[in-house]
Formats: C-alpha cells, structure tokens, sequence
C-alpha cells in the first residue's frame, strides 16, 4: 500500500495476453483521475497550496484540466481551464463536478497560430493579475514535470529494451527520457508515437530534421492534437540520443487498436492511450521490434475519457420483461 | 510495481483532508475497470480459462458486468450480463466495447419476486445449457468472493478500528468480514451502509433482527438496491460479531457526500462509492466515531460510472472565440 496525494503513480504493470511477457503494458490509466497527468497535476498544485493559494490559468485537451481540477479541489485553489472546444464531454464532467470553470475556446489546439496566441494571452493575463499559469510541458511548469519522470523509476525493474510512448507536446516524452537517463538507463530505446494528423515529433524524426514540426491538429485522437512546439524539440533531442524511432499512424489504426485491447487484452484504454499498442503492433509486424525484446507500452488514459469512442460498439438492446428473458438466453445455449 | 491480470488490487490509501490520519480512503475506484468488483472477475473468470472455456451468464447493476467483460476479453471467455433497466450507461458502455452482451431487464433488482424469478431463470437455464452463472455473492460464487478479501489485507497495516462498508447485496462485506478474522483482526468494526430504499442489513440491525429485510429496492444508488437476501444475512451475522453498526441515510445525504468529496477531497466516487464516507461523516458528528480513532472508508467506483450524478454540476459553458478569452478570464483578475 502507498500513500500520496489522491493515489497517484505505482501502477499496475501488466503483460500482454498476446505477446506474453515480450509486451508490457503500463497501466496509467488507473491513476486517480483516469491518466498519466496526476503525475503532474499533484506537484503542480501542490507547490501553490498556502494559506492564499493563488488561481490558477490552465490549458488542456481534457485530461491535465482534470487532473487539475481533483487537487484544485483538494488544496483549495480556484481553476479555470481552457481547452478546445472539440474536447470530449466525459474529461470535462469531472472538472465541472470539481468546482473549476472550463473555458471552450475554438479552434484552440487545431490551428497553430491561434493556439499561440492563446498562450501569449493568459501568459499575459497572469503576469498583470497573479494568477499563475499552469501547462504540462517543461516549457512552462518543468519543476511538476519532474513527477512524471516517476514513470521511469517505476518500469526500472523490468528492464525493458522498448518503451513506446504516445506523443502530444512532448512533454510525456521527455519526462520519460529524463527519469531513465537519471537511472543510468541510456540504452533503453525509448519510441515516440504520433497520429499523422498531428506528427510534429515522430514526422521530424522520419525526414531526420532536428527541430519539431509545427503542423495544424487534424488528428481525432484527444490528446494527440498539439500543433505548437511545446516540448517537441526536446523529445525529439531525446529521440535521436536514445536511438528510438518516430511511428506515425493513421487514426484508423489507432481506433483499431483500441479495439483490439478492447478484444483481446482486456483493458479499456482511450484513442490516445491506445497508440502505443498500435505502433508497438506495426513496428513488431515489421522486424523492428523482435520477439525476445521487451517492451512496454504506456496506457496513457482509461477509456471511459472518450466516451463516443467506447460507444462505437453495439449498445445495450432494448429493455425487456422477465418473462422474455429466457427466450433471449437462448443464443447463448450453443 | 505489482502485477496481476489486469492490475487489480492493491489500491492506494489516502488520508482525508479534513479529518486528517483519522480518516483514510481505500481507493477502490482506482482498480482497472474502476470498481472493486475487479478482484472478484479477475478470480471468476480465470477458473473458468480452459481450452473450450464456457459461456457465463451474469448479473449486475452494473460495475460487475463491467468487470466480467474485460477479463472475459483477456481469457475469451462469451459473457452476457442480465442488469436492470435503468443501471446507468457508463456502465454499460464497457461491457459492450469489451464485446459481451448486455440484457437490460425491466424492474431487475427493484421487484424482490421478478428479481429472484430471474436469478431461478437463470440457474435453471445454466443447468440445462452447461453454461455458468456468475454472481458477485458467496451465495453463488464463493470461491471468487474470496478475492475481495484481499481489501482487509491490505487495510492491515493502517490497523483501523473501523472501516465503513457500503452494502448493497452484502458480498463485499462479508468477503472484508472474513479477511479480517482470517488475519486475526476481529476487533475492527465493520459498519455496514445502506440507503433508506434498501436497508435489507443496516435496516434489520437497527431493528436487532437476526436475518435480513428483503424489500423493494427503492434507492436510486446504483449498486445499492438489491432487493434479495444473496449474502445479506450471512453479513448481518458478520455485522453483530464484530460490534458494528448498521448505518441508514436517505439518498440525499449520499449525494451531498459525494459532492463534498468532489469539493473538499478532490475525489471523485459513484454515489455508491461516497456511501461510506457519508455514513462516517453523520457517526463523527453524532459522536459514535471518536476523533483519533482511525477509521478507514470505502470508496467503492469511480465517479465516472455515473456520469448522471457528475452532471448535476455546472458544465461548460458554449465555446468562445480566441478574442474573447481575455474577457472571459476577468473574472480571475481577484
């Protein structure tokens, strides 16, 4: 049993039905919120708890205003979260459920521009009031970006020689890269994965550049749409020292892929938190991840985060009485 | 890093906030499908892993169901879940994504009568069929049951002297009952929590019956109305030996908690979920739980499994362009 703030960190490790103990996955979905971000989000708030805790200025595609939101909560500091107006409805509930404000603003985290420009306002807007400013990449808040870094510690001991990785801004990345590079684990190959809506990482990588790509988000997949260079140069520095490689996919095959965690493995995982699965999938299909080598692949949120994703399946038929109940198991008396 | 099935068990404690080390949460709604009803699937549907594994037909209001189909998934396993026809759809969608079946049947878990008609039904169509009914109860699944026990285990270390236990068809209870005395801890005090419209065990203690009150299930607290005896009188037996109290509340006060936990802890539980710490919070304040004696609840699901009770809060308001951010974030300039 640990104890931290809300419970964050120290999940469940699981293999794979699949691949066997070739295939790991990281089970950061079952943090308090439903992602990786309480990682962050316990530090970041943490760090502002006082007997006047200031407010707090978020940006989030839905999972960091959560995370937020719950320690908000816990530490009594207001929030308010700006996010795009496309998030899904169920990683915005639990922020309103605690009591922080959510700001959709349009377009935001699609065009890049604009996504820029919405930074430069609340950067603005919190030097003039004292209102801090709280983003999950290094470029912003690198002292709670450290908590993520935990993730490395954590997957220490099953020295893996893969670990793939969904790529938003980069900033997951990096902490990852971090946190081996502190254990002394250079060698391990560390792979960033990106939908090709939105490869500002994994698409630099493929066309060998040493700076990110900003590109507009025209990726479904929450999560995976940032269109600025947030953290990306540097996960991308990192990608090349570590020797991992870019995977680009289409969202299809990230959809694909949450379906057959859904099928086979038995995890519930969002689009996002599938991506990895798709590319370590594609990259072991194509010789560049060999069975023998272990990996892991970071489960980044639980599927509940996308419901319109879960919902794609059959839903429940119609109610029915009692008494047409044992008619209806006749299908199952094969 | 433990590992499991899927990552089940082993959940995080957490102290409150308020009430300090006299208050721990065990974080159930932490486990992969988001209830504690994981420790009872993953042990359920393993046994039945074979090379021709059989058909399960289950029942649940909900967050059984949800569990059953995810490590039937993982060991292929063909699942149809028999619920109500109002359990809440967050917790129907991952049955269905997962692939299994779900069977919404009308006043399922409300009716005592048409709800013990349904259990025969399906009894007696699994004798005939060879296929299995799973039950999350020791009345018809013990030896999964024993999973659950672990909770106490776990609960050890903190050496409470109370744990406050939701109950619905008292399963959950007996199986932390009997993980105490098997770790020689029978002087904890299992406080068993009911809503008034369904106090088939709290109820009959107050009246100091020895066996259970079956009665209509008249709560809306999904996972708390089940209107039968499965192992409701083997818990109240539990509930006297250890000096316990059985603890009513109207619906109302379960929300209110629930709220407050959102609030003042930054959790976010189910209604059933926040049960525990609603009946803690009214034995505090009626001076039947002491200041400095430690007490541990339960928070059984996530919030997210019911994403009704999340709503009732204020949700975002309409998206506004990037050039009325500024204006929008006024209301923080303090």
């Amino acid at each position: 049993m640990h104890t931290t703030v809300l419970g964050e960190g120290n999940t469940p490790c699981i293999h794979s039905r699949d691949y066997g103990e070739d295939l790991w996955f990281k089970m950061e979905s079952q943090n308090p919120t439903g992602s990786y971000k309480d990682r962050f989000a316990a530090p970041a708030i943490a760090a502002l708890a006082s007997p006047s805790p200031p407010t707090v200025i978020a940006t989030s595609s839905g999972n960091t205003g959560a995370a937020l939101a719950a320690y908000a909560a816990r530490f009594g500091v207001r929030l308010a979260v700006v996010t795009g107006a496309n998030a899904p409805p169920a990683k915005l509930a639990p922020i309103c459920a605690h009591g922080a404000k959510v700001l959709l603003v349009e377009d935001f985290a699609e065009d890049p521009e604009l996504t820029a420009a919405v930074l430069r306002s609340i950067e603005q807007f919190t030097e003039r009031t004292g209102a801090v400013m709280v983003v999950s990449a290094f470029r912003y808040s690198p002292a709670a970006m450290e908590g993520v870094s935990a993730i490395a510690t954590e997957l220490a001991a099953l020295a893996p020689r893969h670990v793939v990785i969904p790529v938003g801004g980069g900033g997951l990345y990096t902490a990852i890269a971090r946190g081996f590079l502190a254990a002394g684990m250079q060698d391990v190959k560390l792979h960033a994965v990106q939908p090709n809506g939105g490869a500002t990482v994994a698409g630099a990588w493929r066309q060998n550049l040493r700076t990110a790509l900003p590109m507009p988000g025209k990726t479904a997949i929450s999560g995976l749409s940032v269109p600025l260079d947030l953290d990306a140069t540097t996960a991308l520095g990192h990608l090349y020292a570590c020797g991992g490689m870019g995977i680009v996919l289409e969202d299809g095959e990230i959809y694909q892929a949450q379906r057959r965690l859904f099928d086979e493995e038995g995890i519930c995982a969002e689009p996002a938190g599938a991506a990895a699965f798709a590319a370590y999938v594609k990259a072991r299909d194509e010789g560049l991840v060999k069975p023998g080598e272990r990996a892991v692949c970071l489960i980044t949120g639980h599927g509940w985060k996308d419901a319109a994703s879960l919902a794609s399946r059959d839903e429940a038929a119609p109610p029915i009485s009692a008494n047409q109940l044992l008619e209806a198991l006749q299908e199952y008396a094969r």
